[in-house]
């Protein structure tokens, strides 16, 4: 099997309640630290520590202009985890034909006698 | 912004690559504790530990007939994770979308004459 370390960063950055608000916050659209820290009842500087999980697993970048720094969401990224549930799906749902399938043939198949018991 | 704490678990419990294999395996079918601990190198007891922390997250179900423990896919658990990556997405290609309408309608209008500097 393959192993993925990147899925492993990104799923554990997802693990919190605040990061992914902050993910679906710049899936609207790129936003400043500020605006990401205004829903969210904490200090700037945890907003800051959240933000840099989400850095390291890919999720966002951001880029600092004068004194605002603006995060961007990266899609690839997200993609790529989403594909991986997408493929258990695929998976889960073959065997569930192939389940289906099995169960039509043997309805098919004519039914053997019961007997009596003797 | 809605919280889900069960996405905390769920994206914990996917943050182990032996765990994401452990799901990948039951998405193929049933298994046993044996079958799921084969193509991992770790003992019996980490297995079991992996497949605990599954199962407090509602991705995978067990059920001990005999002395066989027979473990399961929860479908649902995951397509309500996977759910969570098409809704960013969803959000994200409407806004490129609209962004792609504004250029259009921007490219429409007769472009502002340049002037010289005098």
């Amino acid at each position: 099997m393959l192993n993925n370390p990147a899925l492993d960063v990104v799923f554990q950055a997802l693990a919190d309640p605040s990061r992914r608000d902050m993910v679906e916050r710049l899936s609207r659209g790129p936003a400043s630290v500020s605006d990401l820290a205004r829903p969210l009842d904490m200090s700037l500087s945890a907003v800051m520590q959240h933000l840099q999980v989400l850095e390291a697993s890919g999720l966002v970048r951001s880029e600092k202009v004068g004194r605002v720094r603006t995060c961007r969401i990266e899609p690839k990224v997200l993609s790529n985890a989403e594909r991986w549930f997408a493929s258990r799906r695929a998976t889960w749902q073959s065997r569930f034909d192939r389940l289906g399938e099995i169960l039509a043939e043997q309805e098919a198949q004519p039914k053997p006698r019961t007997r009596r018991r003797s």
